[in-house]
């Protein structure tokens, strides 16, 4: 059974919940993949955290991983990128397997037959001051340049676009989200990457021609592909 | 804490998911209501139980409730309406107080300055069966005459039509419903209750100018007045 440790924020949580039954081959209820979700937003924020300036998200995250194993989960994943700054601690404090959402999405950054080299990535401040991308992609060999906003970008477009999104206001924050996303094309991007969950709930799939990888949706196929093969899955008991 | 017994079907969960954050003011995750989730399809189905063509769903129900009582859950929701033909077993099984969705439906039946007198019901056979929305509204002294569709429409239409929007069909499965509902409403429905959560994924609030309650809808307000209010909440501890 896969646990989802979710509510960072909620809607980001149906959107993966949605990307797990789109990614189900099913014409019956029982057919669909059996999930127990913790959406439980009472998270301290995973980006005031990393800055110094908030409570850490630790404890919130390790109770709720607790109430989906006391549930009998045996896999966890979280649909959040920035909360991925503590998957080692939380995967350790909880001893329970869980998925990278960034060892998925990175699989899908180097589809058969295409060679990207630089990548533009969209994320939160502390996603991206921790290099959580680039030193995952480090790690597991994959060679690949990045780019991201400026500091001016992240402070006047990025992070309040997602804080829109996460207050419901949609058209604004794709607006302030898609400029950003367009700056990153100008200056080289090959390809995107959504790093923050709240991304793909409005920017689309491909901006100004360029594709924009969405790690929701890979690790929902991911989720999708554990459950019907096993721990053969790809990026199963994670390459740490 | 409030825990969702869903699955019936997977994608009708994800509607109420939705429809408690949609009734939920809120500015950032942190303001949404806590929710656990069983979203686990592996349950028999209802309508087969009930005409003695399957296995029963109740022990199914009562292992997917334990699941969320041992995660931590004090209250409990379903999703679904046939589901609801267990509730008291299933209430009393758990030893943990439920919310009946008939009862958060039956409150949107009686807007403050209207009488409705025929209501036209839409629902599995099983819960047209059982009786289930007439029976708990004389039970509570709600007096409404109940209109539903014929054996031939539930064969041809009704029962079809909602194994196609389990099955993802959605186009053809809400024109077979709406085939259904436009019947009622020519019989003299003034107001519809969708008692499927099916219903709603693709039929609108109003069919030929009828309004048509949503009783998902009316169960997720209810999940949030609970959460905002505590046991105070109208349904709650419910009127059995």
């Amino acid at each position: 059974l896969v646990g989802v440790l979710g509510g960072m924020g909620p809607w980001a949580t149906l959107d993966f919940l949605q990307k797990i039954l789109k990614a189900t081959p099913a014409c019956r209820d029982q057919d669909h993949v059996p999930v127990l979700v913790s959406n439980i937003p009472q998270i301290p924020d995973r980006t005031a955290a990393y800055g110094g300036e908030g409570e850490s998200p630790l404890d919130a995250l390790i109770a709720n991983g607790q109430r989906l194993k006391a549930g009998g989960a045996s896999v966890l994943v979280m649909p959040c990128n920035t909360a991925h700054l503590w998957f080692d601690d939380l995967e350790s404090a909880l001893a329970t397997p869980m998925l990278h959402i960034v060892d998925s999405a990175l699989r899908e950054l180097q589809p058969t037959g295409t060679k990207i080299s630089t990548v533009g990535i969209l994320g939160t401040d502390a996603t991206l001051a921790s290099g959580l991308y680039p030193n995952r992609a480090l790690a597991v060999g994959a060679a690949v340049r990045w780019v991201q906003p400026t500091a001016r970008e992240m402070i006047e477009l990025l992070m309040p676009g997602i804080r829109l999104v996460k207050a419901g206001r949609l058209d604004e924050g794709r607006e302030h989200l898609n400029a950003v996303a367009r700056s990153l094309v100008r200056r080289g991007a090959q390809a995107l990457v959504m790093a923050c969950t709240e991304l793909p709930l409005v920017l689309d799939n491909s901006i100004d021609g360029i594709a924009a990888v969405d790690p929701t949706s890979a690790l929902a196929r991911a989720v999708v592909h554990l459950s019907k093969h096993g721990s053969d899955a790809p990026g199963f008991a994670s390459r740490r």
